[in-house]
This record gives structure tokens, C-alpha cells and sequence, in this order.
């Protein structure tokens, strides 16, 4: 069975020496001094280790069972919410107002890395509730909040988001599930929903299903579409429960992984529902939950890396087979670990360089919604708008395959269940599909944002890396290792961005045919940006005589590897993308 | 569940039209005329379409079962696999002599492809059968062959493949398993071999282990190793069948994938076995077995990425979502179906690009095997010696990804298990693990293959290409799209080897670190060559005013797609190699 340590060393390095938390002056983040984060990432991390990774394997193994309309968990699940619940985690930053711990949203997704890289699946039950509360928080009337936020913040009640039905996941203008009004200003629901994560479960008193329906004689397609609350229970005037509505499960779909989270089908007979938000504009109530989901699946790619490199570090460092062929290492016993393997360090740098990148990528971008939101900061709201598509995409594409490299470490033994090492990598697989395929992700980025606002959010980014690099010109320790691939990269983005303006606006698909590499391009640019910023504050510390020295040469080196080996990849999703569209679209449909 | 049809249009292109397999003057192809082979390759596609495909589900979803010692089957397995006997197809490419059809290899291996993708772990029952015949073949005396050849070439016995232990699988010399002499010849089997695939089953009368063990007193390590016959049932000297050998399954491993196939764990007890060639030369032996299979795991990767493919095609044309942002497509329905999107697009054609040049560059490689063993040619011979590690390593990685990519196509849909896209992307990881795993596969090139012989076949190789480019240099019809691409990777190619040759000797790490990369390099440069043959054939045939002008214009758009979109990933792998062994190793093993 797999094991779990928190990155809580990580995590701190990034808050503190790369972003600055405590002096960034942005509300809130005051309080985020370093022994006060590292008190919370601890606790955070032993409940990850110790309650939630153990688990694992358990939801793996016995999945979810539905049986005459309950679903119940695997083992142990429910005493491990309760556990969860009861250390007030669900709630760490969401509004005090309604029970929450009122933290930034950065140090939810520090914890969240942690929570998701123990158990995906379990950790899911939490995030989707999260996500439904952020959705009634922004767009609910205050009696909506009243009635739902301080049981959801708590997850004593647990929420969910209904969007996908059979014949429509992307196209959601396509969507048949009607709610009818009522005289009472209630709906009636009526229609299937599918893929729904947590849609029924055995570990919370309530369910709030977000579900995404048409008013019938409303505008056509999408903008025909509202967003209403629907309890899995009546709520009573008073608070209690009262009546089951008419909302039930239909089946529980088998899939690769997260067995432990029940994906349901769910069927809607007459639902009673409630209007959130306004009518008609149900897709801008659920992107409020979906631009967050977005960064929570590109965490969750990044999380399942990071806990399968830990593991693959463990196997590489333990495995003897054959001898360095520079000369024995471990000369008296019968071989030698297999970690002196240059291709196994290959495939560990690899993954480590991918891990820690990512993570500041993610931490740093979380850490730009905190600015958009508490400090109302335009700029870091369309930042983080442009960016959100690249971390989703990108953590989870790469996340993938880091899953893979790490499984590939085990060789035989990373193919039976036994070790774990394939859960990782079936767990990881989803993040590139929900809350959006990554091709929908290329396309928003490529089709929607780039051009949003007149292009300033890219030009912003752009001037972000220039300045940065402008700013450490006559800084020795980085420039030749971390600036120059940096600026070299980035000038294949701003090359490739070009392009499409260029092309885009006589032939569209030549631009979004070379969309997905676009965002990998992106991705790699980001990373490399993380990396020097992170280098600058290594070199900073070695330079100021830090008393944790190993830590910062290992990061020094960990960002060589990745400016050296990864970022090349820049020029060939470049000469992909200058490719166009002619050979992506030269077939007749039938021709394939 | 998925559907399967056989690509005998496009293997007949590959035989026929790009390799001239009738007039290529190799003993045995003179009969391999474009009407024999049709029938032979349509007659394994309907057997694979409407037998093995249907099976494929079942497989997956039952596995194999253990009890009291027996190992069951899933349902179906055992009727196919008689009417595969009865259809003689396990002997198709195995000497007439021992009751096979005596085909060439590259039959074996066009059909094989079909086999595979149609059903993964039923077909590797056969396919271990072949390689342990193939050993005994080669190596067993005249009495052997005649004991054992008869039923293993009609698959009335199985075969399998001992060679991993608990605590050894790439480094064969920490064996364990010890083989003692008797007085009447034969050895004492005792140890424990796991993930024996096909250990045990009831399809087979019989099962014919081959065993690596050492016999006390012989050299250390990998030197003291030798290769034993060990029947399941002891047969006796009329043939028939006697007393069970101490040979039993101990355990069947859960795993990712392949579930139909038993993956075993055997303890041998003392069990009867036979020497099968010389003592202390079992890993020669051993390699007869091992490269064959290597070039079997290589089509498996091909062909689970060609089943996935297809579907994928199916998938794209059938659901509707969304709008071809140049104009509708289908205007009366509710939305174009969704192969009209670039990105969608850029899924296929990587696919479909990959498949069809994989397809030339396996079946090419099988050709060199013919030559090599069928016509004593000794350059035929170091040539597919070279290139077995890249067949092997970069048709399994490639492979895996077009699965993950055609599963993606399928959105949520894909993570389910329901339609059977999970199950291409979980049978696919083994190939990229067994048999060698592809590190291991990047090592055997760069360590020993490229050196080989003075690096006479790595010469040989790209005098091939300087031959092709040159021939057709005034060959205007692909001289742009597909020339001088190839002449531009193949250059990649030869920098990265001359990178080793300048830095390996005074570190080899410098050259090993770059090992994979190599072996991703070698591939492309491959599937550039094998593009660039097809073209120059379906521009032949356009030029020559082929009824079937559709299949080449198809063809060449195709190969465009290669050229201009995956070709560049040589710049790439060629930029890791170069930076050479430092970033690499840079790090203590306790830094990770």
C-alpha cells in the first residue's frame, strides 16, 4: 500500500520565500506568517497521512454499492468525514459568517493538495460541496445562505453540481431537463442527470443538488438555461428536515477510478427546486462553481503526481537491481538500489521537477483569485481567468503522465493493484476529462480568452515574465540557467500567439488547431516562470546564508533539470501550432 | 462495448504496395500474393470482429478465477480459443513439419495485430505459446521438438515464460530458482517465478512452462542461469499424459489490465524439468523467446491504439455537440457531430497517423526477421537487432498514448467502463512494462545496440534513409512534404548518436541519460522513413491511376500529418539528449 507525506517543507518555501504570502497586502493574508501556515499544513498533512491515505486503497478496492436507492460508501469513509468534519477542514476558507475558518483561498488549496494527493475520491465528497457553497455564497438571496451555507460550510449537508445529461456534456444549450414553475415561486424539476461525483452517499444528512434546468418557453440553447438549488430532503422553514423530494438515484456508473466517489445517475421526477441566481443566467451562476472546480481538478492533477513520485522515490530508492555503471553504490549487497539508474532519474526528475513546478503554478494562481476577490484587483481577476484553462489543462495532462512515469518506476509491480501504483494513475485519468475535457479548456483559452479584453490579460502575462526577467538581469546565480530558457520560451508563446492573430481571424481553425499545444506551451512558460522565481529566492536564501542549505541547492537544481529537459518542448508545440490547420483538417469525415 | 474491423485494406497497402512483399526474394514470400494474403487477413478479421471482440468485455469484467488450485477462464475463452485451434491460426507462421502453415513471420505478425486488438489477454495464451515453441525450436534436441512442437504449434498444450522472482525481474542474476541434476538426466525444480502471464488455465490439455534456474555450482550472476522444460503433467513416452508435475499456482494477481490472461504466480517444488539447450546458456535461450516477444508486445501497443482508434472514429462521427465554428454541419440537427472540431481533429489524426505509420514499421520489422532467418541475411539481422528495442519501446509508449487520447474523445463517457475505452488504455500499460520494460528497451539500444558490431547496423540504418531520400530526390510529388522532414529528424538522429559516441566514453551516464530520449528519437525517425515510403507507393499509384484514388489521397494527407506534426518532436528529444548527464544525476538519492 502506497504511502503519504505532505510536502509541508514545499508548500512553506513556496508561500513564504517565492510569493511573499504575509507581505503581499492582500486582505487577509496578514495573519499568514510562516508559523502559523506550517502549524496548519501539519495538522493538515497528519490527517492526510494517517486518517485519509489509508483509505485509499480501501474505496479503491470496494467502491461504492448502490442498494434499494442508498449509496454506501466504502469502510471507513463516513468515520473519516465525521473526523474531517469535526477538525472544521471543509469549511478552512469559506466566510466565518456561516461557520467557515475565514482562511484565503491559497491556503485552501495548500490543503487541498494535501487532502487530494491521501484520497481523491473521498476528498471529492468535500470539494464538490465546496464548490456548491461558493456558487449560493456569490449568487444565493440571503435566505438562501441562511437556509444552506452554515450546514453546507460545515458539510454536514453536501452538495453537488447537475449539468451533464446523456446526449449532452459540453453543448449544455442542448440540455432537456425542464423546471416548471409553480405558484409558490418553486420549480418543478423533471429530467436525468449523469456523471454526477457524490450524488448520493451515506455520509451526510442532506444533499444540495446545484441542477442546471430550462424554464420551459425561455430563450433557446444555452441562454435558455437557469440554475436552481434542490435538496435531496425538504428543508423546513425552521431548518429541519422534513420530506425526501423527488430526487433519486438511478444507478452508479463503473468507471476506471475514484471508485470510492459514487458518480450517479440521477433522475429528477418533479423535483421541487428553487431559482439561484437570476433565471436564464444559469451558466454565469455555474461558472462561478466551475472556474473554481477548474483549479481544483488542475490541484487534483497535481496531487496524484506528487503522491505517486513520493512513492516511486520510496520503490527506486529500496529496489536493488543491477549496479551503476559508474561503479557499484551498495557494493555489499547483491545489487544496487535501481535510483542510480540514469533513466530512472530521468524519470524521477521528471516527475519532481513537474511536481514542485506545479504546485507553485497552482499556489500562485490560487493566490491571484485571493487578490481578485479580497482586493477587488482587476488585473488579477483576468489573469486568473486566462490562466485558469492552462491550470487545469496542463497540471492534469502532465499530472497524468507523471502518474504513468511514476507507475513505470515499479516496472511489473506497477501494474498489479497490490502497490497502488495503478490507482494513482486511474484516479488521475478523470482530471483530464471533468469539469470540462482539456480540449474544451484549449478551446476556452484559444477561442474565448486570449482575445478577452482586448488581449490585455495576455499582454499582462507577457509583461509579468519581461519585467521579471528585466528586473534580475544582473542577477549571476539565475540568468544563464533559469532567464535565458525563460525568455527563449516565452518568446515561443508570444511567437505562437501571433500566429493566431495573424491567421485566426481569416480561418479560425488554424488557430484552434494548434489550440491543445497552445496550452501546453502556456504551461510550460508558467512552469518555467515558477522556476525562476523560485531560483531567485533559493539563490537569495544560499546567498543570505540560510541554514537550510541542502533544501535550497536540491531546488536549484530541480529547476536546472526542468529549464534544461522540459522547457525545450516549447519549440516543437510552436512548429505544431505554425503547422495551421491543413493537414489537422485535410480529411473528409469519412476518410478517417 | 466496442466494435472491431480488421484493417486488411490497409495492411494489404503495407505488404503490397509499400514493402512488394511477392517480389522481395526472401524464401517463402514468393506465395505471399496480394489475393492469398486478402484471404488470409479477412478470414483472421471476421474471426477476430464477430469471436474475439465480442469476448473482450467478458474478459475484462470477469477475469480469471482461483480455485483449489484451477484457474478459470472467463466465460467464452475456452470455446474460442478451440475454434482458433481448429482454424490452425496458433501454427500460421510455425514450420509444417510440426503441423503449423508455415507461413512468414510478417503473416504471423499482420495477423497477429488483429488478434490482439480484437482481444488482448485471450490472444497472449497463444502468443506465449509461440514464443516457448519458438525456444524450443530453436534450441530443444530433435526429441523435444518432437515431444513437445506437435501440440504446442496447435496450441492442444500452451507455453509460458519463467523468468521474474519476487525480488529479481530485469536483473536476472539475483535468480533464485534451483535446478538439481538427477541421475537420470533431468533436474530438480524448486522456487517461486511470478507474473507468469498464462501460468495456469483450462483451456489446454497440457502446459509447458520454460524456467530460468541455476544449477548449484555454476557461475555466479546471469552466467550460471539456464533454461528448463517444466510440463504442467509430466507426458509420457508414447506421449500421452501421466502424473501433474510439482508445479501449481500459488496466486493470481489483480491488476490494471488484461484481465482475461492469468497473470500467475508458480511455485515450483521439486518440480521434473529438462534442460532445454545448453547449461548455463539458459539467457541465450532465453533471448530467442524474448525477441520475438519484444516485437509481439511492440504490435500489441499498435494494436490496442488501432482498436481504440477506431472507435474513436466511430464515437466523433455519431455524437453531436456543439457547432463547426466555420459554418454548421449538420443544421438540421441539434449540433454537428463532434470530428468537425480542430481539436478533435488533431486527436484522430495523431492516432490515425501513428497507426498507420506504426502498422509499416512493425510489419517492415517483421519482414527484416524473414529475411534475417529465412534467407541467412546477417545485415537483415543487425538491422531488426537494432531496431527490436525501438519496436518494442516506441510502438508500447506511442501506443499507450493514442489509447489515453481516444479515450478522451469519449469525454466522460471514455472513464466509464460501459463503452470500453477504459479497458484499451488499461490492457495497453502492460505492453509498455513486459517483456523488458522501456527503459530497459532505451537502455538495450543506446548500451549495446548502437555499439554493436562497430555500430555497423546503426550505419546500416541510416544508409537506408540517405539511399530513400536520395532515389526519389527528383521525386516531386513528396519530395517537400516528406523528404526533406525526414532528412531534417534523421540528422536529429544522427547528432544524438554522434552526442553519445563524443561523450559516453568518458561518461556514460552522459550517454544513458539521453537513453529513452534516443529511443523516442529512433521511432519518429522511423515512422518518418515508413511515411516516407507509403507516400512515394500512393504516389505511384496516383500517378499510375489507381481505381482507388480515395484510400491514397487519404493516405498521403495522412503522412503530411506525420511530417508536419509529430516529426519535430525530434528537435526536442535531440535538445534533452544534448543536455546531456548534469541536470540528470545532479541530486543525492536522498535529495528526492
Amino acid at each position: 500500500m502506497p504511502s503519504y507525506t505532505a510536502p509541508v517543507r514545499d508548500t512553506q518555501f513556496i508561500l513564504h520565500d517565492m510569493l511573499n504570502v504575509s507581505q503581499a497586502g492582500i486582505p487577509g493574508y496578514d495573519e499568514l506568517e510562516a508559523d502559523f501556515t506550517k502549524a496548519v499544513l501539519e495538522e493538515a498533512g497528519k490527517l492526510s497521512s494517517d486518517l485519509l491515505a489509508p483509505l485509499n486503497t480501501v474505496g479503491d478496492t470496494e467502491g461504492c454499492r448502490l442498494e434499494n436507492g442508498v449509496v454506501y460508501t466504502p469502510t471507513g469513509f463516513k468515520d473519516a468525514f465525521d473526523q474531517v468534519k469535526e477538525g472544521g477542514w471543509p469549511g478552512l476558507d469559506l466566510p466565518e459568517e456561516f461557520g467557515g475558518q475565514g482562511m484565503p483561498y491559497v491556503m485552501g488549496t495548500a490543503v487541498g493538495e494535501m487532502f487530494s494527493a491521501a484520497n481523491q475520491a473521498f476528498t471529492m465528497y468535500q470539494g464538490l460541496t465546496h464548490g456548491a457553497a461558493s456558487a449560493i455564497l456569490t449568487h444565493g438571496s440571503d435566505a438562501q445562505k441562511a437556509t444552506y451555507l452554515p450546514k453546507m460550510v460545515s458539510c454536514v449537508w453536501t452538495g453537488t453540481m447537475n449539468l451533464t445529461e446523456p446526449h449532452c456534456g459540453t453543448d449544455l444549450g442542448l440540455m432537456r431537463t425542464k423546471a416548471e414553475p409553480q405558484d409558490d415561486g418553486s420549480y418543478k424539476i423533471t429530467g436525468q442527470k449523469i456523471f454526477i461525483s457524490a450524488g448520493e452517499h451515506d455520509m451526510a444528512d442532506n444533499i444540495i443538488h446545484l441542477v442546471l434546468a430550462k424554464i420551459p418557453g425561455g430563450p433557446d440553447g444555452i441562454k435558455g438555461v437557469s440554475l436552481f438549488i434542490v435538496p435531496k430532503i425538504m428543508v423546513k422553514e425552521d431548518g429541519s428536515l422534513g420530506e425526501r423530494n423527488g430526487v433519486s438515484v438511478g444507478n452508479i456508473e463503473t468507471k476506471m477510478g475514484i471508485h470510492g466517489n459514487a458518480t450517479c445517475v440521477m433522475n429528477y421526477d418533479g423535483a421541487t427546486g428553487y431559482l439561484l441566481g437570476e433565471k436564464h443566467k444559469g451558466m454565469r451562476a455555474m461558472f462561478t462553481m466551475m472556474n473554481e472546480a477548474r483549479i481544483g481538478v488542475g490541484m487534483q492533477g497535481l496531487a496524484q503526481a506528487a503522491a505517486a513520485y513520493e512513492n516511486a522515490v520510496i520503490y527506486a530508492r529500496e529496489r536493488l537491481q543491477g549496479r551503476d555503471v559508474t561503479g557499484a553504490q551498495n557494493p555489499d549487497g547483491p545489487a544496487d538500489p535501481i535510483i542510480v539508474h540514469p533513466d530512472v532519474r530521468r524519470a524521477l526528475m521528471d516527475q519532481k521537477s513537474f511536481v514542485e513546478g506545479g504546485r507553485a503554478f497552482l499556489l500562485w494562481g490560487a493566490m491571484l483569485i485571493d487578490k481578485a476577490h479580497r482586493a477587488d484587483d482587476e488585473a488579477a481577476d483576468g489573469l486568473i481567468s486566462l490562466m485558469t484553462p492552462v491550470i487545469k489543462g496542463f497540471l492534469t495532462d502532465e499530472g497524468y503522465d507523471m502518474t504513468v512515469l511514476a507507475q513505470q518506476v515499479y516496472g511489473g509491480h506497477g501494474y498489479i493493484e497490490e502497490h497502488g501504483m495503478s490507482q494513482f494513475t486511474r484516479d488521475a485519468r478523470i482530471a483530464m476529462i471533468y469539469e470540462g475535457a482539456n480540449g474544451v479548456q484549449a478551446l476556452d483559452l484559444v477561442g474565448r480568452k486570449l482575445a478577452q479584453d482586448g488581449g490585455k490579460h495576455v499582454m499582462a502575462f507577457f509583461d509579468l515574465v519581461k519585467g521579471f526577467i528585466k528586473d534580475n538581469d544582473d542577477n549571476e546565480a539565475i540568468k544563464a540557467d533559469f532567464l535565458d530558457p525563460l525568455k527563449a520560451a516565452s518568446k515561443d508563446l508570444q511567437t505562437a500567439g501571433m500566429f493566431f492573430m495573424q491567421n485566426g481571424m481569416k480561418n479560425p481553425n488554424a488557430a484552434l488547431a494548434g489550440s491543445y499545444d497552445f496550452m501546453h506551451l502556456f504551461g510550460h512558460v508558467c512552469l518555467g516562470l515558477m522556476w525562476a522565481q523560485m531560483a531567485r529566492a533559493s539563490a537569495a536564501a544560499l546567498d543570505g546564508g540560510t541554514s537550510d542549505a541542502a533544501f535550497h541547492e536540491t531546488k536549484l537544481a530541480t529547476g536546472r533539470y526542468y529549464m534544461k529537459r522540459r522547457l525545450p518542448a516549447t519549440a516543437m508545440h510552436l512548429a505544431r501550432i505554425e503547422s495551421g490547420a491543413d493537414t489537422v483538417m485535410a480529411l473528409d469525415a469519412e476518410a478517417f
